[in-house]
């Protein structure tokens, strides 16, 4: 059973799994971050002991966490001498990465994170997988009574395609309100007014599917409305976006 | 005072706003359509009169609605021989293609609209518009008192780049919400996987702006995952899409 964890990383993730494992009966040894001072910060929320170097990780514990930048993961393993038992928590990296230790595996968690926002992380679906069927009931358990038990089993390809349509239907989702929101600034129209249409779309699109609730003038094939849109957008790479979008529409007729 | 108006269209926006009237002291003259059976169809539940040929519209009215494709409101236009009080429901149809009336101007609901979803208009705003200050208050009145609260003046231009804004944020979202589902698809996932993420990615970036609500790997820089999943697509033209997604994230920051 694991009971006794570290976690190297102090953002969003890293946070928010400290925070939930401090209200359960985890032990959490050591924080570990390049800051000192966001070491500090976190290690104090979760009563842990803060360090800056990976070199100085406690050996006695159930469970490394490593959730730090996708870019940065294979420089923090480089740096670990341990065999401890270790997942990362990344949508797109391999497993293979952790491949120096003999248990290792991933507990990524399909949501977006932002500090402003409080998350019920007990409604996020963790995807996971591991090297060994122990490990991975290890984690399920771990998963199930201290985090969230929506866990989905899926191997590092199936987790990147997962981890794609999550950057397509969020941060692209996300992208395309601050292009919105910069054209309705230009007429001096508050961005608030998107709000029961966006809310709307999604809501219908989750309801009957995505495909029943596309609505609009590329659906409707509209040329001249199309055409009046395109040559309203200034910046060439949104154009562009547009009239590919459009075709991706209009495909699907 | 607007207490007798007739319907040019049989779609959903003009369903939405026949039943709205038909529980209000709005008596519907006219719904008009180009299928018989559509016309039929919504005359019976609204109680009207239902004609496939503007030619035969009832010249005894306070307003006509015309609620039709883009496409078609010039033609409807043309096919008109009265001189009454005419509106469009176009978010990026001009005003000028009703110049021919006297009094002229435009409804337009701001929300997307299916069959298949129940929608309080008394939640939709609408962006209006008219050729004469007293049209224009005979509307607000009509709108305020039968259908929404939520108006906003505003003219041609404008609309056009809010209808815009409205394509960018609600139609292609959902495009994009497409490109995920197919691609989850690919891997046995069901697209409800999707859920939590999307709606939070929404929440958040209504309630905090969604410049600051943006994470994933093209806002962080994560260069490596950024190639990698550009070459999981295989649609050139959503990985075009990626790419200039990518591009307009990474400007951002």
């Amino acid at each position: 059973m694991i009971k006794t964890v570290s976690i190297i990383g102090s953002g969003n993730v890293a946070t928010l799994l400290a925070k939930a494992l401090l209200k359960k009966d985890i032990n959490i040894k050591n924080i570990c971050s390049r800051s000192m001072r966001n070491a500090a910060k976190l290690a104090e929320l979760v009563d842990a002991k803060p360090i800056i170097n990976v070199a100085d990780l406690d050996s006695d514990i159930d469970l490394l966490i490593i959730s730090v930048n996708d870019d940065s993961i294979k420089n923090v393993v480089a740096n670990i001498e341990l065999d401890l038992p270790v997942v990362h928590t990344s949508g797109s990296v391999g497993v293979e990465v952790l491949s120096k230790f003999s248990n290792h595996g991933i507990v990524y968690p399909f949501q977006t994170f932002s500090k402003e926002r409080e998350i019920n992380i007990s409604e996020v679906p963790f995807l996971i997988e591991a090297n060994s069927s122990m490990l991975k009931s290890k984690i399920e358990q771990f998963l199930q009574e201290n985090i969230s038990n929506k866990i989905h089993e899926t191997d590092s390809v199936s987790r990147s395609k997962i981890h794609l349509a999550g950057v397509l239907s969020s941060n692209f989702t996300i992208q395309l309100l601050i292009e919105a929101k910069k054209i309705l600034k230009s007429i001096d129209i508050p961005f608030e007014l998107l709000e029961p249409l966006v809310k709307e779309s999604i809501a219908k699109a989750f309801a009957i599917g995505p495909e029943k609730a596309l609505t609009g003038p590329a659906k409707r094939g509209d040329e001249d409305t199309i055409r009046k849109q395109a040559s309203l957008i200034t910046s060439k790479t949104l154009r562009s976006v547009y009239q590919d979008v459009t075709i991706l529409i209009a495909k699907g007729q």
